[in-house]
């Protein structure tokens, strides 16, 4: 195989960000976006099309050696069709449906013995669930988006005509912190996994993840491992996967899954020997996995969110302040438009005093964002 | 000032390695490029021309807002012209002279009171060095080109008829190794170093280095810091810029200067938390400076360098067993086409056993050469 293409569905800062390793590799990306504007398009060669128009995407993939996803916005049958071409596609349409289909994930993970909380299926009819609990879209949430708290069946029955289907009802767990693991597989079956990450969430959105996570009893890591392996293995997982997770005492409970490059493993581009994006090129490719070791005692990483504001916003202005105030701090751009609520980037810093690290880091997000003058 | 858009006049490797940070920073970078398949041209937005087509450069160079370069065969006249447009450069042309002529350079450093070795410029005449001497192109020479050994007058007749220039003659010196440092400084005058580094050197071409040096003193080590920095202010250096040097004993004799990214410092881009390839951007662009500290004991790059072969060569194929065998290794490919000789990518490796690491990465450069074929 001379040097291959790997084309990506999606444009976004998931695809902008596997930019920097496909470069280092000698690798090909090929994005089919939504628009040039988009912030991997403005960076790497890319088709501009609809997903809707499936001839489209098909000459596409033809030109590509492997395909693979950034957002889980894609039709199982798109996915089918591409792969019924000959190309290969990762992770696999049957494996990314547990991506796609919180329901299908439940009833998945509870075959595997996994430990998901109390849930049902709801399409009318009787709820086994004490109130208030969590009612979720099926498809298509994400950063809170379809996910609402129920206190009354009269609200879940409003919630399921509004939405006109299926929903997803969950115990609403009372839960200590929540954290994220990512792993990775390739087609060979070889697996690895990062170091458990805290995530910290503000309003459903993750505003900051710390890894390794802090005071984390060595056998909860242990078991979060395990647990990560074990769906990857579970699901047939082709690429990187990330597992969120609730931890309620000494449990760990499955939250989501998200069979693609996640915020909550960005902390790896310059916090581990290989990052996410890096090792999702190398698995869909079929090439050994990287080491996944960290390089410092601590990573923090803070997501730049769009603040209300009736200031222009500059993101490129704050460099000097910043880069003079912490020379160590990472900066990555996403190159979008600052709107509330929308994260337009990250900055990581590494090193050893965690409450340093946390609040050099809380202060870079803030003044990048605009939520503070200085 | 929005995002920038930083021209660099040259498309090799280094403008490519230049993409990684300007994708993280948001960074437009524009490459003036020979042509389209360069190594840089390859993966970045660029325009094709020539250099001696000067109102195609300023056309181009008008479009950035700073202008730097990725090597040094850029005519003087065409860095004053674009200067002339308005159109920020750096380094400035009075500073990128030290790297372009090896006279001036030599000058200079008597100027600073820095140790050179014995030295003369040659236009036929008397010759006050000792034999064998080391006699050098003024100007055009890197990788050993441009580097003679004369034993004895009527070789360097022939030779300087034959180059029809001007001759810099050098003591030919014992030395007991090589060694370069990698300094940084911008317009305020803010200047950063990296640890100093060891340059393994076979036929005149680095195959390998080793940062920090192993044994070198903490004594030399400062030298080398101080003689780094008193270049950078001493020239006016804005951008990055690598100083080689030769270590006699416990004395430390200045060989060259490149005022642009360089190969000894490529172990900056995983062995550091600031590469030379970001700290350049951010220097030419007047922000404030990264932290330049190792982010592990020791960072081992291999330089993969064309052999003479009868195969047909493949730098993809060898990853499958490349990265089963060291999962910590990082791979550059410049995406350049394999001749004997050639520089065609690195390879670098982060950890603390130094022998392990040079053995492992002298195996992978050779196995990516297809010098070994195991």
């Amino acid at each position: 195989m001379d040097f291959p293409t790997v084309g990506v569905i999606g444009a976004g800062q998931l695809a902008r960000m596997m930019v920097p390793p496909a470069v280092d590799l000698g690798i090909t990306l090929s994005l089919f976006a939504g628009s040039p504007t988009e912030s991997g398009a403005q960076i790497a060669p890319h088709t501009v099309g609809s997903l809707a128009d499936q001839e489209a995407v098909l000459q596409w993939a033809r030109r590509c050696d492997v395909v693979t996803f950034e957002h889980e916005l894609i039709p199982q049958e798109l996915i089918e069709a591409i792969s019924a071409t000959g190309v290969k596609v990762f992770p696999t349409a049957s494996s990314f449906l547990f991506s796609q289909n919180k329901l299908a994930m439940r009833q998945k993970m509870q075959e595997l013995g996994l430990p998901n909380p109390v849930w049902q299926a709801y399409e009318g009819g009787e709820v086994s669930i004490n109130y208030p609990l969590i009612a979720k879209s099926v498809s298509g949430g994400y950063d809170g988006r379809g996910v609402f708290i129920i206190n009354e069946l009269e609200e879940l029955q409003t919630l399921h005509e509004r939405v006109g289907q299926k929903l997803l009802l969950e115990e609403k767990l009372s839960f200590d912190f929540e954290i994220a693991i990512m792993v990775a597989r390739s087609p060979q079956g070889q697996a690895a996994t990062w170091a458990p990450t805290l995530t910290v969430q503000r309003n459903g959105i993750c505003t900051e993840t710390v890894t390794p996570i802090p005071n984390f009893s060595p056998a909860l890591a242990a078991q979060t491992v395990q647990i990560a392996l074990q769906i990857a293995r579970g699901i047939d997982l082709v690429g990187v996967m990330a597992v969120e997770i609730f931890v309620v005492g000494e449990s760990l409970i499955i939250n989501e899954l998200a069979l693609r490059p996640h915020n909550s493993g960005h902390w790896s581009i310059e916090g581990a020997v290989t990052s996410q994006f890096e090792q999702h090129l190398r698995a869909v490719l079929d090439l050994p996995l990287g080491d996944t070791s960290l390089v410092a005692p601590f990573a923090v990483m803070g997501n730049v969110i769009g603040v209300e504001t009736d200031k222009s916003p500059d993101l490129y202005k704050p460099y000097l302040h910043l880069m003079a105030r912490i020379p160590g701090l990472k900066i990555h751009q996403y190159m979008k438009e600052l709107r509330p609520g929308r994260k337009v980037g990250h900055v990581t810093l590494l090193g050893e005093d965690l409450l340093h690290l946390r609040s050099e880091v809380s202060h870079a997000v803030d003044y990048l964002s605009g939520a503070i003058d200085e």
